[in-house]
């Protein structure tokens, strides 16, 4: 097995080294499609170029959640392969769109540790950044796991919890070139809702529902290249059961979310997420959203607009947290995120 | 709930009212790809630049039937999300082929109207158009629907049943720009057997049979954006089961003509369809056809053909209804369309 | 159902006569992005156009396991129809990279003919070809299938059995153009380990696992529109299963071996290959490999060499055959191929 990829294990991380991830991928109109088989995905800046080009841009770029997937995927087989937990993200923010023929790569910072009082486990942060072939960043986020060590004696590095906080600020908002919504159109985008008809407070319920099958969570989760074992394996898990990728559920409640946030087109900013409960195939996967703030942009139309997504697999909706403060058990995602949308 | 769309209710439609559908879509070689994944689809026109080139035109378009999915797909939200039932279509045409590239969007105008004598349901009947980027026609039908009413004390409005010819004049179809078919390549199609080679009245068994399962309708549906509930979500019926999309049984039976019909290469026209009984993750589709008509047409080497398209899930070919008149319980669809083959 | 296709029996070869295979098919980006859906395939140099730029390729073509499947899928109607069993493959060499856009098509002829003692059925060789609208050959391989007779009383062929040797030898190789491993990205691409540091006889358990599922099988094997009845139709076999294609598992265990192999890039040789065992839905598929031989090239930084990839759907790695000689039930696939290394 000496030239099978163990994976990392907490002990082999240092704080501040540069990981350069593996298999950069070229994505086009094929992963565009797939992206459209795979999740009910309705926002029309993404759906056709015509659109796009009536917002200011060239054509129609890949959905930011392809950006988040592929370079997450890369990230796995160095970050989340001895993983115990996802345990969060943080300052997270899309800065350049893809295109269609851009070849991505991803690299991550080590900007924490902290050994476990058990000495088993351990928690690393890592700053992930995606790059295209023109050596921009398309996206970046912190992400942080609890890491198994291999070797228990080794020593515990000097605890480092980097200072993240809680929202990225509106200010720090990377608003695509060219974007303008002044001649938006809200009958060809679904809904009339503009940013200001959005009050902070209010709750959506996004209405539909989706049952999912071991099939679909494989193939996406392949499509980006993740080779985590518990999405595939019936043998890497105890109950036989595979653990969805908690991309998938993220991209599926986004897309359940056009039905009430149609007009939320582009997502710019990952303030925090927790995946709250596993996800099973059979599960029936719906989603409510909660606006957490709003914010005025330099570009025209523009204004951003931060909203938590949840997306649950039962249960009555806008119900979050028991009564000792812990996920209810029907919840499997918390996410919060900064959007774009005309105003 | 107030920001999600809660569909159209009988009492919604007004006689002579237009419908802009929202949500346009670009569609390029990943949609053709899809395509020929999720059914076995071979005809070589729809398979090959070269083929398509030796037939006069300038390239492969995409499949006759990813047009009407997609234009289809968007009617959705506003045509069907409430419907009890969909009840027919007529006067379909195919107009302008779709190019990889081109960006679809959909209209419909209400064209009758007829509440049912229960007083709680109605009928709508709309001509849907299909619309590329040039606002060019690629293609329209007439397609009637059962819509529940939300409000039973709204008033019936006047009764209109339009006038539907039961099949598109042979002398309506069109045939694409430059179609010629006098160099058409027999062998690379798969079948020796041209329209010449076709009686009225003949009957072929396709033979093959394909075993559905559900992950491949919800991507197949999704696709298409056809966000209609019963098709994803088990909990939208009694009995937990999901409903095939009535589309996903007849490009399915479709591409299974191919055994016997290789040559029937482009599809022109819709005369008519009925969706006879649910189709069920786990049902085997197969196949049959009839050859209802003939006629010629004014380009070179192309013959139209009239073909009636039975999907069953069992029992025996070219059984289609019972003593009852009614449809045997096997069958899925009774589709009747126009075709273009070598002569 | 005279224009349906039953498919060929034994009588139906002459030995010499070539095949012209049906519906030619043009592959682009979307099959790409659908190869990346199906397999969890890495290899860098099939995922990045950048990577494979710096491998002194115009950019990266389309997975060499692509242009198998279409070509073999090809073959299926006029080859395997009625065929028992799929016997073996040898000679098999890819010759030119299919870039997107390319259309191939098949042809196959006739080199070996052997009824076998029953009277019932017998052994067909054929060395099909695959080609691009070029006319260049993309690849060929010599399959042979044991075939069903339809009328026992035919006379049997005079009995011809080519001589196929064991392997391809090296020196037949066939480089693409212009490739140069002299400024390969070890790190890119994943792994450290170059052609070098493989001993001929070294084993390597790939170790990951995927499970499964029908969708996915079906999926794949429609897109190479292959329609062989036994992998879609569960009133085919009398069990009610589904086969799975062997290409399904051939593909599913070469990205299995990305983990261990990630700088094996191009496959260029298929020495031989038995499946060994049905392949269902449910099991899950892993992976070892064995190096049979190495050879150096001509062309810079690039040594070939010659693997064993034998996938199992259980079992401990290493073990192939009982004490009977026969292959272990467990074993699925036995591939003997060449593949290009950075030396």
């Amino acid at each position: 097995m000496a030239k099978t990829n163990p994976g990392r294990f907490f002990e082999d991380y240092t704080l501040g080294e540069v990981i350069h991830h593996a298999v950069p991928r070229t994505v086009k109109m094929g992963e565009r499609a797939l992206y459209h088989m795979l999740y009910p995905a309705r926002h029309a800046l993404y759906s056709s170029d015509q659109f796009a080009q009536t917002c200011g841009l060239p054509f129609s770029p890949l959905d930011d959640m392809i950006a988040f997937h592929v370079i997450f995927g890369k990230t796995v087989p160095d970050v989340s392969l001895n993983a115990v937990a996802n345990l969060g993200y943080a300052q997270g923010r899309w800065i350049t769109p893809v295109w269609p023929g851009d070849t991505l790569r991803s690299q991550s910072k080590v900007i924490g540790l902290k050994q476990n009082s058990n000495g088993k486990t351990g928690v690393v942060w890592v700053r992930t950044t995606g790059l295209n072939q023109h050596d921009e960043t398309v996206m970046e986020y912190v992400r942080w796991v609890m890491v198994r060590k291999n070797n228990l004696d080794a020593p515990a590095p000097e605890t480092v919890v980097p200072d993240l906080p809680k929202a990225v600020d509106a200010t720090q908002l990377s608003i695509p070139k060219g974007l303008d919504f002044t001649n938006y159109d809200f009958a060809l985008a679904g809904e009339p809702h503009r940013w200001a008809d959005y009050d902070i407070g209010e709750q959506i319920d996004h209405v539909d529902g989706v049952t999912i099958e071991e099939a679909e969570h494989m193939m996406a989760t392949r499509l980006w290249q993740n080779t985590a074992k518990v999405h595939f394996d019936t043998s890497a898990r105890p109950d036989g059961s595979r653990l969805i990728y908690g991309g998938h559920v993220i991209s599926m409640a986004r897309a359940l979310s056009f039905n009430g946030l149609a007009n939320a087109q582009m997502v710019v900013g990952l303030n925090g997420g927790a995946h709250a409960n596993p996800c099973l195939a059979g599960d029936t996967v719906r989603a409510w959203s909660e606006v957490l703030d709003k914010a005025e942009t330099d570009a025209p139309g523009v204004g951003a607009i931060r909203l938590r997504l949840v997306a649950t697999k039962g249960g009555a909706p806008f119900a979050l947290r028991g009564e000792d403060g812990k996920y209810l058990p029907e919840v499997l995602l918390d996410l919060d995120y900064w959007a774009l949308m005309p105003t």
